[in-house]
């Protein structure tokens, strides 16, 4: 299935096409393309070019491993993401290590790496799904999270599945539209809530 | 000028065409150009869909406005981002619209709209800089930052530089190599710091 984004301006086709399914298909990922997702992650900015990303990865062929991350996430996403063939933690380091000073921007850079892994990962034909409901706690413990790292989310990473092949309540979601406020309500000049010209405000 | 990554695996042009320079050109960027690269952003994911981005944007047709932004930015940043078309400063929404709740993942999600922003922008031939050297007290009171609003990180935007035409000390910078640790330093399996199975390790 895709769900292309409704735009009201030009972009990238790898942009419109990135959404989140919750029904994945049983079909694994290729380690080499794992190595190229993780790539795209290790070449995006971070303040300082400190890179405060880390990544937990467990593969469903591996099922110790795969349970062992699964049971880090709330009930409400087991019940999908167990049948995902990737899952991943990402981790953020918040010190500088040069200086072991706190670092503001280890969470946004996540980000900015996660969101290179997605790029990667949707070029090559695979849908992601990142989730915020995590056992925090558990993760420290079950991966032994040294001080100064912070869990951050989880992604699920495989094929999205065939819409008639998603079971309920998933389907559901899966068929829903894609919705997001207007350029006009997030981009300001001057002043923060004044849209921009460019914008048509 | 273009300084694409030294990849060990194989990742998508403009992931790897992306790289920030110091080094900006007078070319300024077309208003429709613009608003694509705020549609990128507008169409990333985020926790419960909240959309915690907004972006600030100040372009140097219109001076005033400019100027205001540049002084958000430490000395050192202002020395050569004056000399960029466009400044942008992102702000994330740090509690959730429908409970007023914390959002931890504010800061994750403006990482995840601005890297969408940064993909749309280097596949249509730009460069951007992020920088984490502004003044967050004079950006709120600036720009009149309602609670619950926190500045993140301000971008420059525009056309790469020729490097003959870069003045020092941003020549030598914009000319030094990229480095990041390797993959097997921060992707890991099973337990935190041991290097997982598909990086070799």
């Amino acid at each position: 299935m895709s769900k292309p984004a409704n735009t009201d301006h030009d972009i990238h086709d790898v942009l419109s096409a990135r959404w989140s399914p919750y029904g994945f298909s049983d079909r694994a990922v290729d380690k080499a393309v794992l190595s190229s997702l993780f790539e795209a992650a290790r070449w995006a900015a971070s303040s300082f070019n400190e890179q405060p990303w880390r990544f937990l990865v467990a593969t469903r062929d591996e099922p110790e491993e795969f349970a062992r991350m699964l049971s880090c996430l709330t009930d409400g996403n087991q019940e999908w993401a167990k049948h995902v063939p990737v899952l991943i933690l990402t981790v953020a380091s918040t010190k500088f290590e040069r200086n072991d000073k706190p670092n503001g921007s280890a969470w946004h850079d996540v980000g900015l790496a996660s969101a290179s892994l997605a790029f990667e990962a949707t070029a090559r034909g695979l849908s992601l799904h990142w989730m915020g409901g995590i056992h925090r706690e558990r993760i420290r413990s079950e991966y032994r999270l040294p001080e100064g790292f912070e869990p951050v989310t989880a992604i699920a990473i495989g094929y999205a599945e065939k819409i008639e092949a998603v079971p309920e309540p998933f389907r559901k979601r899966d068929r829903s539209p894609r919705t997001r406020r207007p350029i006009e309500e997030f981009v300001f000049s001057g002043a923060f809530g004044k849209p921009a010209a460019i914008t048509g405000g």
